[in-house]
């Protein structure tokens, strides 16, 4: 079951699903569009990074796709099989992290991933790897369960214990253990997966990639025109310093492509374009800003 | 050399430090000051975070002391000594970051500390750490050698290799591997000092303490009547997510401070009150702000 299969046909995939994403995240703007920056590295690694900054729907988002190969596997990148670490290897993928400008409509990131690896004793190894999550700044109960509806949906035809498995996972992953509490509503989050054989598991992975824009796109489009002022714009601000905080302390992804850096800059592009920190705030009690710690960041069943 | 000393007196030195670096700071406000926030843990630790937000001077400053104890020493604590992992430990400290609303005032961090801690064996050890060091957003050659002026100044007494080294240290601590830069145009850093004797590294690190103050202060002065406008600001925040960076992806302080967290908010109280991260973002030639990667950060002789 291990043996490496071809990765063209995810490279393929994942190539038109950047594609995808670029073009649905641009139907939202007017006369903002994504800067493409294709990069080549030396060593046979490639990509193509996409920024989007001041539109009008996203003060920032990013659509990146790279191809990357190198000759020691980084600690960060496989958590089950630490026989791997420093092990060559090759990794692709996707990965959309999209910042809007008004703070009712929530952050959303989006990974895709395939690895394949060859052990010291040559045996090849291959495994797929992502998810989504949703980062809400208010908090809208309609809007977190078409989002676990359509995480739920992307499962549906792996088996019953998939959705509740990955969401638990997801829960689990973008925590913040220093502040506990979750990055946001959670979503699918799985790492590591080949046991179902390679077809199945890179259909897992399109099923995955395909629901993330069915869950995203409706809320952007509900959510977009909501007035908004000051106070909400600084709780925004405030809410990012906390993606920024996981992000940079906590996130895999984010570590290994640091530890493993071909571009840092495509790296961090999922950091946050206007945020801060303010000592020891504390959302006045029944406030919507109170309401967001209290009944929709931590694990819970929408679904 | 390396029984353990009477902590009360470094411990009382700390709390007037903490006092005395309040004032100063408080000086420089016209209206605003130091909300003075003390705690308790039932452990036994305790401490006082002082923070200031929203001053005319300093857009955000932290003046924290503590004084916390624990079953098991982590990792991010001693470089040197991977013996006390794990075990019962002390450590107290004083830590300073001012972030000035000007932008020609540089940003500023000071920290002192004293650890003790024993071995498996029952062997008590102890060792001073801390230092300082200066990031500018627009660099001033004037500022540059003045403030490694007072670093040289602290270290005249205690041999003509303490600056260079604790200097060299500092520069190499204060890095971003991933850019290949460093945070500032650095100043002293040294840890796991003893070997000079309790009473000769304790004054080590009230000299350290005193020159942070004379260095800074003088240079505070100089520029906060600096004019300075929107570009100014756009370059400041831009730098300031460098700041959150570092601190978050390789401060051994912070991630120390969140391991064994007693207060996640007064560990955090370094991060910037307002940042932003811009992709791939490259100041025009010639510029002062590209005048900052090239003529000040990395390691440069200033004095």
């Amino acid at each position: 079951m291990n043996d490496l299969p071809d990765p063209r046909s995810v490279c393929a995939f994942l190539e038109k699903f950047q594609q995808e994403a670029t073009e649905a995240l641009e139907r939202l703007e007017l006369e903002t569009g994504f800067r493409r920056d294709p990069w080549n590295h030396p060593d046979g690694s490639r990509g193509e990074t996409r920024v989007l900054e001041g539109g009008e729907t996203f003060e920032k988002a990013g659509v990146n796709f790279s191809d990357v190969s190198g000759t020691a596997l980084p600690g960060a990148a496989t958590e089950r099989h630490p026989e791997l670490a420093g092990q060559p290897f090759a990794a692709m993928g996707v990965s959309i992290v999209a910042h809007p400008r008004n703070p009712y409509v929530p952050t959303a990131h989006c990974n895709v991933r395939f690895f394949s690896a060859r052990t010291a004793d040559g045996v090849d190894r291959w495994w797929f790897g992502g998810g989504f999550d949703l980062t809400p700044y208010y908090g809208f109960e309609e809007d977190a369960r078409h989002w676990h509806a359509m995480a739920r949906a992307a499962c549906a035809s792996f088996g019953d214990e998939v959705y509740p498995s990955f969401k638990q996972w997801c829960d689990r992953y973008f925590y913040l253990p220093h502040r506990d509490e979750t990055r946001g509503i959670g979503g699918l989050f799985f790492d590591d997966l080949n046991e179902w054989g390679f077809e199945k598991t890179f259909g897992f992975m399109r099923a995955v990639a395909e629901h993330f824009l069915k869950g995203y796109l409706p809320i952007v489009e509900r959510r977009r025109e909501t007035p908004w002022g000051e106070r909400e714009r600084a709780f925004q601000k405030y809410r990012r310093g906390r993606y920024a905080e996981f992000n940079l302390l906590y996130d895999r992804g984010t570590l290994f492509g640091l530890q493993n850096s071909r571009r840092a800059e495509s790296i961090l592009m999922s950091l946050p374009p206007d945020c801060g920190w303010i000592y020891d705030y504390r959302p006045e009690p029944g406030s919507p800003e109170s309401e967001l710690t209290e009944r929709f960041l931590g694990a819970r069943d929408w679904v």
